[in-house]
């Protein structure tokens, strides 16, 4: 694993280095995804059905072969094992718990001259969200999307999920039961993203798309952005450790594991105020790597994207931190509260040594989409809000038509927009 | 103008066709775009003065040529006559102080086992104001864009507008100075999108960019998008006006232009109950006309995308409202209050027949950047919000990892994340 020190020269332009991440759109998946939604958008379901029976080594014949019911969804919970249906319903609830805290409430308040000004807060109609099929199934996902889709209130929430060779993943299914799925459609890729966009004959158009997918996924989800809505399209998941010595090295060293094991392109970085804990943390990772099934995705993660920084205190590991802009943040650290009110700039903050990520990812309560590759600048998690969109309500009184009138009469007049004037002249009374 | 009725069994077909609006993004364009977006992320600078003085035909030898300080918008506004002077602090006021109804505040709460979750929301550090210059120069969206970066509190807010021949506006200035813009460069088009999200050795990096443009402008906002966050891509402006037959036909005329006059592509329509109501706003329309400086652009936007809609009562307005989700709706009927509640999907709802959508785009409070083409299905308002962001808060007690580090641990070991598992399990007490 890479070692940085904030002493060197070169320290700023090294943090460049390991930061660097190239999200290359490439233009041959661009144009697969571009004549697959054009088709779908044709002819629709036909469209759907031949590229998942191509894709997906499935034999369905209409759009029944690919929809399951609520029943269906309800069996595959109750053919799980009972201490897994309990670890399902205890995450989501918790989810949904802490999502609610997020609604935000229509408001209104009434100016001296009558004039009404507020804010009306309503749910989307309709959702769509994608969870990839196959080895990266992950039930959490799903639980993560729908459920703050629920919480705001949205009527309909209709998933797509992919069964390469017919294969269906049960704890999937059972997650999106759990977490209030109206529908699902086993079918993916860009088709998948294609029919919740437009709608075809039996896959109702949705008003927004969420959830990961691979690169045709993406491709996809940037191609129908503005006809729905989508999320982040989101780039390989990072994990930044500040740690001040006093947490088991081992924990540091599984929790960086953590991060690493998602794919070779995930990045994990641990900043510490001694080297000595650096070398501890270094020892612990020697030790444990053997035992970790995933060691070979977790030494390519580490050892090309990968770091260790020496800060000389843990003032400098949070402004380090804030450039970064992590999208997981460990603040392994004495009063662990109080450093995360340095940090502007991080998906999640998880506090004091008993938070790993990995408690997070599951169960906590907050949401595991974050913002990555530096957006946590600018982005927020998922959340109860993003289900939820403001209309502006204005109600002027005749009263205040009479000043508004006129301060909007001379701005219009300013912009030559004579109309925009003579509407609000209208309304005075002479 | 078109008519159209509900009672009509192509109606649904006829609908969808007046509001189809295809935004073809010009190959050419993007090509162009792409260029001088990689030139300023090279030369800095250097490309910046280039492209300038190239495309707005100024003299610029260094930044400084093109860069005004506090104290030039100061100047500016000072120049002005005292009413508009007026005018502007009045709108800026009434923005601000709708905005600061918007502003998100962090919160959390703690769970029986000693378990903290919450949310922490803080401003962005820096953020960017696109300004369209010449003939578009709009003070109003100087204030409409700035002003919720400085209620939600983001330090730096600066400002791009180009200077063609090297003409400044005076007022669009004085906005900026009234709306606590920091700093100004007089540059504009792809090169100052380009710089505000590479930055360049003058012009600060920024980590939004928000403001409208030219097809230019928007095709390179779509490009540093992920770069830098950015507000929506425009569509052209539209109003739906609902009328039960109360307000004078005039001012239904009027506020039907007044959306008609910002340009030929713009829509305008009407839905009312009675064909008679309908008539009498056709013929104010046909007196009012040649009273319009800008009547040739009025009459090609309502003869191109232009309607009149009759609908059997107000239920089936609003369902068409609905459908719709316009940019711009006002309810000019009786109880407009009770009827905004069943409107689902809009940008801004306009209550009552003295509130005209001229004073919404002016003083009235709210913004008037509003999602377009049906984007009102998912989108929102600009506002404070868009210039907070949220990082989540876990800190969870050594207890509370007993009992999520058991639940994680079965999740992750269903999802086949060994390290996830192992990472909780370290901190369960055996």
């Amino acid at each position: 694993m890479k070692r940085l020190s904030t002493q060197s020269p070169q320290f700023q332009q090294e943090l460049q280095a390991l930061l660097a991440f190239e999200t290359v759109q490439d233009p041959k998946i661009d144009q697969i995804v571009a004549d697959i939604c054009a088709d779908v958008q044709r002819r629709g379901d036909a469209a759907v059905i031949a590229y998942t029976n191509q894709f997906d080594g499935t034999q369905a014949q209409t759009m029944a072969d690919l929809t399951l019911s609520q029943d269906d969804l309800k069996a595959a919970f109750f053919r799980l094992p009972e201490n897994v249906q309990t670890a399902l319903q205890t995450a989501a609830e918790r989810v949904r718990s802490y999502h609610q805290h997020q609604k935000q409430e229509s408001w209104h308040y009434t100016d001296a001259d009558g004039t009404l000004l507020g804010q009306q807060v309503t749910p989307l109609d309709r959702v769509g969200i994608y969870v990839p099929g196959g080895k990266a199934a992950y039930p959490s996902s799903v639980i993560m999307n729908a459920m703050p889709a629920h919480v705001a209130g949205v009527p309909e929430i209709i998933m797509v999920v992919p069964t390469p060779q017919g294969e269906r993943n049960d704890i999937v299914l059972a997650a999106a039961y759990i977490a209030g799925v109206t529908k699902v459609f086993t079918i993916g890729g860009a088709q998948a993203v294609a029919a919740l966009a437009y709608g075809t004959q039996t896959v109702p158009q949705v008003d927004k798309i969420t959830g990961p997918g691979n690169a045709f996924v993406a491709a996809a989800k940037r191609r129908v952005f503005g006809v729905v809505g989508i999320d982040m399209v989101a780039g390989p998941s990072e994990i930044l450790v500040i740690a001040d010595g006093s947490t088991p090295a081992d924990w540091v060293a599984m929790d960086l594991f953590s991060q690493a094991e998602h794919d070779e392109i995930a990045q994990a970085i641990l900043i510490a105020t001694s080297p000595d804990y650096l070398d501890e943390v270094q020892a612990a990772m020697h030790r444990l790597m053997p035992t970790m099934p995933r060691r070979a995705i977790i030494e390519a993660s580490l050892g090309n994207r990968g770091a260790m920084i020496l800060a000389k205190d843990l003032d400098e590991a949070c402004a380090i931190a804030n450039y970064i802009a992590p999208e997981h943040l460990e603040l392994s650290v004495e009063n662990a509260a109080a450093w995360a009110q340095k940090i502007r700039h991080a998906g999640a903050i998880f506090m004091g040594r008993y938070t790993s990520e990995s408690l997070g990812d599951y169960c906590a309560g907050p949401n595991h989409v974050l913002p990555t590759s530096r957006t946590a600048r600018f982005s927020s998690p998922l959340g109860t809000y993003d289900f939820q969109k403001r209309s502006s309500l204005i109600q002027v009184s005749e009263q205040g038509a009479q000043q508004l009138g006129k301060i909007a009469s001379i701005l219009a007049h300013g912009e030559n927009l004579t109309a925009h004037a003579r509407s609000a002249e209208l309304r005075l009374k002479d």
